[in-house]
């Protein structure tokens, strides 16, 4: 039992340095051997741990969707505005902690093996309608204009997950104020009043 | 004369036949006797109009912001919030008619060669410096509230650049609705009065 725990951490740790590694080098650049060599394994002992690049593709992918559905979980009981203004929050935050995770998601489904890419499509689409269900609350509610909910939830996504293009963890504003600034924009909009 | 103008025409052709067929099959599997093919070229004809596959990768970048510049030239005379909408608009469209490019553009920057990318990168500052300037123009003559510039700049290009991760030609809404869809929740924001 303690064995596989330590496996599973020794395999949440490779997936991490993986991803950090796509994020510098670039994924079609970085082969199995340079993924064993950043993780301090052999290239045998990195297959005992993977069947190959593409599990770790999917693992990345898979550990980012995860975290991202948690958080939205724990956001169900906010009002919509406050859940909107969170979610937006969440995967600028992301961006920080799991930058080399969010290109790979970003950049690289179309990489992953059909049935793989299948699940992780399963995993986005819900959460895109969980997001929706809280502009639809928020319309509901009369906390939001009666906005198309896809469209609404597309253009949030777009402000936020485009920062991975621009995002500098040196830079002068933490992912949460960037969050709140974008969240500012599109509650109470561009125009003068 | 006629002879350079078939030549450059030509080279126009194979470029676009190139962003084509890197969305379709990823830039990194396309090498460069299958994009002779596709031009329907032998492969040392190819090399007669271009050094190589990086040379293509620039002039597809380099087609694409080109393009952006002309058309925001053209909206300088607009009032600021019409001058916006366009430019949310431009982008928009040009995922229909450029679908290859925007790909191109959005993720393969990191792979020119480092010159290439500086002349790159500051053509793409120039936009964002552009666009940015509209929004200091709206703000100064009351029409957009006093936002930051650069973060409503680039909440603006997120929403609208995002949307090459999901729009499709055969959707619902032309890419002019949909600008004027974003612009609409930008600019009156989602907050119901």
């Amino acid at each position: 039992m303690a064995t596989d725990v330590n496996a599973e951490r020794r395999r949440r740790e490779v997936v991490a340095q993986a991803a950090e590694l796509f994020d510098r080098t670039g994924y079609h650049t970085t082969n199995v051997a340079a993924l064993a060599e950043a993780a301090g394994l052999r290239k045998a002992t990195l297959y005992h741990y993977f069947a190959g690049k593409d599990e770790i593709l999917f693992l990345i992918h898979e550990e980012f969707i995860d975290l991202l559905l948690a958080k939205e979980l724990r956001r169900r009981s906010l009002p919509p505005a406050d859940a909107l203004l969170e979610v937006m929050v969440d995967v600028l935050e992301l961006m920080r902690t799991h930058r080399g995770h969010v290109r790979v998601f970003f950049e690289h489904h179309r990489e992953l093996s059909p049935g793989r890419r299948e699940t992780i499509r399963r995993k986005r689409d819900a959460y895109q309608a969980a997001v929706e269900a809280i502009v639809r609350r928020g319309a509901g509610d009369g906390s939001f204009r009666d906005v198309d909910p896809r469209l609404t939830t597309l253009a949030v996504f777009g402000m936020c997950n485009w920062a991975y293009q621009w995002y500098a963890p040196e830079g002068p504003l933490s992912p949460r104020e960037i969050g709140e600034r974008f969240f500012d924009l599109v509650f109470n909009g561009l125009r003068e009043r």
